[in-house]
């Protein structure tokens, strides 16, 4: 890699890159009852059109060029010293959870901007132009899934996938997309990704932690190798509901109690001394729910990740025989409702962030993503990687979700190395 | 007690008292998905004013005289030979739970009647009063708490307790009640119970088991011994949430996982290798209850039941502490909402049922009542009982609620006798 360039990481600017961060977190602000300021800001609503709009004053102001594809996916662009090569992409979303937090994907947006914006500044050049990239709803907050934009940039699915999926108010994604693109007509239409042109160089996503691991360790950089492998299941407990007070508990299928036992077995099967698995039952419904009839129908949730592909198909499987065997009166219906592979990131891009990280004297870890990303789509078609930053508590999709102004600013300055360091190559 | 009189118990007629029985089931009748036949009689409501009509039509041509105190609980009478003399009363209520069944309560009442309308075709006189009683609003379905009926007659609660407890629509109790005594005005008003008047000699109250024990042990007659006590406690587990792809579960506040851990150490707690022990989880809530975000808040009921008061008490006041034992991350909350001792109805009316089925040849077994009565608010003030009869898989509150015509007529005959004897002596 090429040696750091100090005046690079100088132009990174701290006040301004947070003034930007709390001028973007005012669309769709909203206080909690705890004084805790979130933000609110739907993909495809008005205030989406507005944050859009608000960050393209600013790419206009730094001379970057933007662009617009079908899915509504963002693309300011930086040139390169040869316009012919595969750019450099890098950026994140800009619609929040129903009540997020203010840096939930939007930090990854300003930081590519604000890293873009040093880069000039600093009179840096690179061979390859170098797109920052706003993707089309990543939350799946009002239309689900989420991960749209960048499914459809990947050939994950095709563009038309989603139109019909109506929100609460009726409005059809087709619709509300159409309305975006209208209120955008005067930027030039891109080609969608590698469906209609050619892919990226690479792909570097700078997102919050949302995990508690960074702010543990004390470290101040998340060197991202993959995102770890997710499957959901639903599990119903079927038994008997019988009055409480006459019904003999030898007598009883009791769906509470053999969910206690199928609960119990799951824990001893997903034991990890290395605490590396992640194993959640978070979801309950009990039928009828009246303290005094015994629960005739118990259904839970389970949310099982892990970054090794072995263990998430071994134990995933074991699951259903596991909770079967645990019953004593009762019978169980067990259904795998999602199923994502872990994505590895592989060298490139982990390699050229950690390189980055240490020549700038910053504290770094190796993990894996616990949460999705948009990032895990781009795995296919190009060398990707994220760069993490710590944020408080580990908490995100809510209020108090908070990063730094430091933490934040010593991200993007790794993520301007990175950019550098990639689009010169 | 006296000889059997084999007149009386040939003069409950079987196929009469089915026959009412499901008259007075039409009023409120709904057919559930399944195709069972059940029963929406709220108290006080325009059916619950039909049923005590229709009865009342048949109490006048069975030559009884009624009459109605001033918390609508409905008398009928059958003269004694001495009328100065404190009555039998028997009976129970009208209402029926929201989707309930054609058994529960209204049978007592039926019963009753055709005991005494048998007692009369036999010819057989009694030096006592009889007096059939249907209680106002056993269920609390429509308004709570139940039992109002029985609880002001016993002198539990003052009679303008629960004036001002308005039902869904917003209708006051009073103004319901205010409005069923004017539609009632052609009945002589009475005094209400041992409020306004002298104590009952006994009472006796006939219901389905609403419990699985007499079916499963082949019995045609409960010998009801008295009615366990309850405790009832809310509990709430307050965790953390988190990320469920994110925490490693060392460093969770998981407040399902130490909901299971509390559970088990009161499943411990509660065993009872006799099984006449109750407990019961039948109601969970968890919040924020999806399927990614670790519990940050689990809330659970606890249903304690005993007949014997110092179980009751060592046992229940033990399960604070053992919750508190048992949380490995979170916090517990304990709140006991409700507390009933158990009620004993000592030896009178449970040996007179008891001899009643004996000489009848009647297989009958003692058990307490599990479920709650009008009867256990009669205990301080007269010598109390009650006669079970078995009801298909021990169902109640449910449209699938039955019991036979043969099971009803058997306790209906063991009735009759009871009453005689006791009016007897």
């Amino acid at each position: 890699m090429p040696p750091i360039a100090p005046n690079l990481v100088a132009a990174v600017n701290e006040a301004r890159h947070w003034q930007d961060m709390m001028a973007m977190a005012e669309l769709g602000a909203f206080t909690d009852p705890d004084g805790h300021i979130g933000v609110n800001r739907p993909c495809l609503s008005d205030l989406d059109r507005q944050a859009r709009r608000l960050l393209l004053g600013w790419a206009e102001k730094a001379g970057l060029s933007a662009s617009v594809d079908r899915l509504g996916n963002l693309f300011l662009r930086h040139e390169g010293t040869d316009p012919t090569l595969a750019p450099v992409l890098t950026g994140s979303h800009m619609d929040s959870q129903p009540n997020g937090g203010r840096f939930d994907g939007i930090w990854g947006v300003i930081a590519g901007f604000e890293a873009v914006r040093a880069l000039r500044e600093a009179g840096v050049q690179t061979k390859r132009p170098i797109e920052v990239v706003a993707w089309t709803n990543e939350e799946g907050g009002r239309y689900a899934p989420g991960c749209m934009g960048s499914m459809a940039y990947a050939g994950f699915a095709p563009p038309e996938t989603w139109d019909a999926i109506t929100d609460r108010e009726g409005i059809p994604f087709g619709q509300a997309l159409t309305a975006l693109l209208e209120s955008e007509s005067d930027l030039p239409r891109r080609k969608l990704g590698v469906v209609e042109g050619p892919a990226p160089f690479a792909y570097v996503e700078a997102h919050i932690e949302q995990g508690p691991m960074l702010e543990a360790r004390e470290a101040d950089i998340g060197v991202v190798t993959g995102i770890q492998g997710s499957r959901w299941f639903i599990v119903d407990i079927m038994g008997k509901s019988d009055h409480a007070g006459t019904t003999p508990l030898a007598m009883r299928k009791d769906a509470v109690q053999d969910m206690l036992r199928a609960i119990q077995a799951l824990n001893t099967l997903m034991h990890d001394p290395a605490d590396v698995l992640r194993f959640t039952v978070a979801s309950i419904e009990v039928q009828p729910n009246t303290s005094n009839s015994v629960a005739g129908l118990a259904r839970f949730t389970i949310d099982f990740r892990h970054p090794d592909n072995a263990v998430l198909q071994a134990r995933g499987n074991a699951i259903e025989g596991v909770i079967q065997a645990a019953l004593r009166h009762c019978t169980a219906r067990v259904t795998e409702r999602f199923h994502a592979v872990p994505a590895d990131f592989g060298a490139v891009v982990p390699d050229a962030v950690e390189a980055a990280a240490k020549s700038q004297g910053l504290r770094h870890m190796r993990l894996p993503s616990g949460a999705f990303h948009d990032a895990q789509f781009l795995v296919p078609i190009c060398p990707t990687g994220m760069i993490f930053v710590p944020c408080r508590a580990g908490v995100s999709h809510h209020p108090s979700e908070h990063a730094t102004p430091e933490a934040l600013a010593a991200g993007t300055r790794v993520l301007a190395q990175v950019l550098a360091d990639l689009a010169n190559r």
